[in-house]
């Protein structure tokens, strides 16, 4: 949602780092997808300066990706690489430009106003200053004396508005304020009923209200920090040593290979996960490329303060941005190799996130009846406001790839005048967790863009309908069975679908290639938690987060079509959004196409969410299924890159 | 499904060491829900054989559970012990004896004839026989030679046959043959076309019919023990020590303290699980019981030699009878505990699979934002036939419980005269996994009995719905939110819910508890894998396994309603079975209830499950609901109870 106080303190932090530690050494792999590098991130800021007289604010930069055309002629010839080119999403005088800067030309090659609706990312520096116009508002201070509050125990962070039906709007935030003053634990202490609205372009504040004075719930009990682990000390994070070779983006292991690389919104980005396969004795593509693309979380509040609490963390704030720097044997076990990201700040420079993902080899401690599995993880965790989103990318030999989401962290929570359930009649939108603190009924959605090329681009989505058949008589003692009815989605229509009952399953094969006995090879997604959207679909929330209506959903491969929120998604309109593009209802059948799952499940909170809550985690899983002649497991895999990874490797 | 090769060699080699190891000594602790000891078994043995003159076939044998009323007085007054009852199933002259024996009088004190529908389990030595005769029968001999296989190398095992709305049945298995001939993995390698059903009682051969000749899949490509583990040894399972203690059977670990027993139908079974409460310093019971009731595994295919094949496999072969020793270090990792169980043979003496359990401290690697969360595990595998369920009891100290089911193990195939797809023109019932090899499809159902008492033994199920309300527009600019509507079952018919769609939830609450702040202490229910049932309602499987149709089902506490498919489940017509007893419609609402949870799903094998499954993890939570004032793991646990376990502890 909205930046954290241990993420404004980080922001310090890196920025600190990053202006000191000029001397940033040039990439040495050229692979066309690698992340951009400080050098670059910092040539860019320099060209989009002098191309605009300085007088731009930067939300997002990121590479501009070539053509996955391009991305495969190199492969088979590296000698033509694609140019190297960034998008830059720019604010100059009050408007939103594309900017396109070709490194290898040093310029920009070209400028495009944004004329669709919505705005691009927040950046840092102007959610911090929203935040300090606030509080050095007197009406404000005003306001806070009044409820005998200390201003210097204050903390203050820029939300992001949403859209309800405005024709015009602008940018802008609410600046949300909450107490200290004897808690680590800030989040637990909302100041409840003052409105502060501040117009983003300006830097001014255009709407005040105190409405109403509500108790700021107590800090005692607040703290999560208090108590030490009871049993978990490094000792436990003992760990073996990990067998991975990784060279800063390309990561190989256990038969897998991959590009590892990270964007400032989306963050972990898996590119060109391939698989060996010993029978065949060949690395075969399973997906072109993986990320989280847009998170969801509306709020159940209606009250003035609350309704139009309906973020988009990674369009508004950036996902990648928000990704915490990983602790060594805390976050990640021994061996564990980290890895740096840089991003550009909003004046230009580079900022970097020390240590922002992590990848290490993971021991199930499961059994199997042969062996142990064994895996490889990729993680980063963002600090997204009050939540904590903990993200692995995990690669098994069995070649099936499992996305797990842990989510922890602390819940947003609303001050309220009720200090016992009993006194409470009327609608509060969610459970009192203690005295003067309720827990708003909420929703996450993470829908994830699954570009899968499964043994070639040209791949169909298959819906399979476990179907009951009644028997007769004279047939079978049996009255009924069921079968699995296969049928290949045509257009982009017939791939929309909801999950839930286990009766519907879903994979992406290859129609041109089978087994040898002559099954499509395939992947199938074996789905986690399948909430879907309860909002109504004219509420203007579920308009710009239609994509939560259903589970899966297939577009063909469109380069421009990354973000199932669309671009420009702060207060955006929904008119350019996956659940907009799929109306044009394209083709899908034998085609490049991209498969989107949304993970969703609904969150009443209860007590046990106070201070800080229990992880939950969720997952989904892309399954081999007739892509492999055989369990895989069984070949005996040689492929001479069983090296030990360097103990702590970083992206210099 | 059917005992497996493995399984019949543990057999004689637990009979083995059971008759030598004579001298069991008694055990020490007295709880009245302790496991019986072999002792135990060797006294009930006796009884009962000389009650009834020798002539007698012992089906189950396993503790006659005093009412809870009992238990819990017994816990206030530990002198006041409830009388040591065991209950024998037996086969005594063509009929069912239910048998109850009161060790403490050593002596038969009621022997019922069963009148109901159905037989109790199928027991070991009946099934060797079964598989023997059919060995020796010419007429099959004859069938295996035509075939060109040799006798030497063939394994038979024995299936159950369900029920197909015969009035008058008798206890049967069909016998089913695999061939060795050059693989370890025999189940890859079916017999098909033969059937031979074998009366039990009589031990004699009462069908025969060699249908079709099908080849036999061939055996290369079904060994999977030829690569070794590419990664994983002993090194990697370095665990820390663990932090609990175990005296054979009371447990206690960060908080929990709770009872674990086996049985040889249930396996694992945990009882009077609590958690302390660091705020009130009080232990405080979450579940009076909890074990896995029943599995069922309906196969798809309607040919002759297949369509019978609907095991039920805790009722009719025994989960507990089908543990598998766990290998230290293979199995469980470094600092696990283990446990033997003992149960009964057909013959009335004392069998013992040594570790049957393993209990571990896990540490997740997950992370949290203040520490590594770590948990602990009561592990047992159960290899019922071809499949193997790895079965985790997980306790958190954040009070969840959360139980995993992995499914690894041999898919049942099917012997098939196709070797391409190509050739496929009539329904296989599956998919072509391998040349004259079809993975048949099937679901898994497995039930959970999880006798609930939060807080105190009168509870209530909450069935919460989130439902969407409109909303106008002079109340907010949204139109719609989610309300989160919550309604106490009164009766069973209440409690019966299909879960699927995330917007509908499931707690078990103590009415007449409350936090301080009001709310009602309770846990919820996180489902896992959702898929009901897909056969037709008057199909005599689904008749008999009806509890399918429902994912969660509520009865009132009753003793005697353990087993879902019904005590005599094999040829059973599912008149005593869970559908059938919610019929009455009980109260439930403040009422001592129980849960019964299904976890299930739908199984289409695909190539890479051959020749054996990658493991399939499905799970689900208890999570406390407002049990807490807050996040528990807060509190500072000084329970002193955080002693190293005795490294390798068996109950002798």
């Amino acid at each position: 949602m909205v930046p954290s106080l241990k993420y404004v303190i980080f922001f310090f932090i890196i920025l600190f780092q990053s202006q000191i530690g000029i001397s940033f050494s040039s990439q040495d792999s050229h692979h066309p997808l690698n992340s951009l590098t400080p050098l670059e991130l910092s040539e860019v800021g320099s060209i989009v300066k002098s191309h605009c007289n300085g007088n731009v604010s930067f939300h997002y930069v990121g590479l501009d990706e070539p053509n996955k055309s391009h991305i495969l002629r190199w492969i088979s010839n590296p000698h033509s690489a694609p140019p190297r080119r960034v998008l830059v999403l720019a604010r100059i005088h009050g408007a939103t430009h594309e900017i396109i800067v070709d490194l290898s030309r040093s310029s920009v090659v070209s400028d495009r106003l944004y004329q669709g609706n919505g705005y691009p990312l927040l950046n840092i520096e102007e959610q911090v200053a929203a935040s300090s116009l606030a509080t050095s508002y007197p009406p404000f201070v005003a306001s806070i004396e009044k409820r005998g509050l200390k201003m210097e125990e204050l903390v203050c962070m820029s939300f992001s508005v949403g859209w309800f039906g405005e024709e015009k709007s602008r940018r802008m935030v609410r600046v949300m304020c909450y107490y200290l003053d004897g808690t680590v634990n800030m989040y637990m202490r909302p100041v409840e009923g003052i409105t502060v609205a501040v117009d983003l372009d300006r830097m001014e504040i255009i709407g005040f209200r105190d409405r109403v004075v509500v108790p700021v719930p107590k800090a005692q009990g607040t703290d999560y920090t208090g108590s030490t682990p009871s049993d978990a000390d490094d000792e436990d994070k003992d760990a073996p040593l990990c067998h991975f070779t990784f060279d800063g983006h390309v990561l190989r292991w256990g038969g897998w290979e991959m590009h590892v690389s990270f964007d400032m919104r989306a963050g972990l980005v898996i590119s060109m996960a391939s698989i060996y396969d010993g029978e065949r004795d060949e690395q075969r593509i399973v997906m072109y490329r993986g990320f989280l693309s847009e998170l969801f979380i509306p709020y159940m509040d209606l009250t003035e303060e609350w309704y139009y609490r309906t973020f988009f963390d990674s369009g508004e704030l950036g996902f990648g941005v928000s990704a915490v720097p990983l602790v060594p044997l805390k976050d990640c076990p021994k061996n564990a190799v980290f890895v740096d990201a840089y991003f550009t700040s909003g004046d230009g420079m580079p900022a970097r996130t020390s240590n922002a993902f992590c990848i290490f080899e993971k021991h199930a401690g499961d059994i199997t009846e042969v062996r142990p599995e064994s895996s490889l993880v990729v993680r980063m965790v963002s600090a997204v406001g009050n939540y904590d989103y903990i993200v692995d990318w995990e690669f098994k030999q069995t070649g099936i790839i499992r996305v797990t989401v842990g989510m922890t962290g602390l819940l947003e929570v609303k001050g309220s005048v009720y200090t016992h359930k009993d006194q409470m009649h009327e609608e509060v939108y969610g459970t009192i967790l203690a005295e003067n603190t309720i827990g708003v009924n909420h929703d996450h959605f993470l829908i994830f863009n699954l570009d899968l090329d499964v043994d070639g681009e040209e791949n169909s989505l298959i819906k399979t309908d476990l179907k009951t058949s009644r028997v007769s008589r004279d047939v079978s003692l049996r009255r009924s069975y069921w079968r699995a009815e296969s049928e290949a989605a045509k257009t982009e229509s017939d791939a929309r679908i909801r999950l839930g009952s286990g009766a519907t399953m879903v994979s992406v094969v290859n129609p041109s290639k089978k087994t040898k006995i002559g099954n499509n090879v395939g992947y199938k997604l074996v789905p986690g938690s399948v909430a879907g959207a309860l909002l109504s679909d004219d509420d203007y929330a579920q308009i710009r987060g239609a994509f939560t209506k259903y589970n899966v959903w297939v577009t063909p491969y469109n380069k421009t079509e990354k973000w199932a929120g669309g671009l420009c998604t702060d207060r955006s309109h929904g008119d350019d959004s996956l659940a907009t593009w799929t109306k044009r209802d394209r083709e899908i059948e034998n085609k490049d196409i991209v498969l989107w799952y949304t993970l969703g499940f609904h969150h009443v909170p209860c007590q046990e969410d106070f201070p800080i809550m229990p992880t939950l985690t969720e997952s989904f899983e892309l399954r081999p299924s007739n892509f492999f002649e055989h369990n895989p497991t069984l070949y005996k895999q040689e492929m001479g890159m069983k090296i030990h990874a360097d103990s702590n490797f970083s992206v210099q």
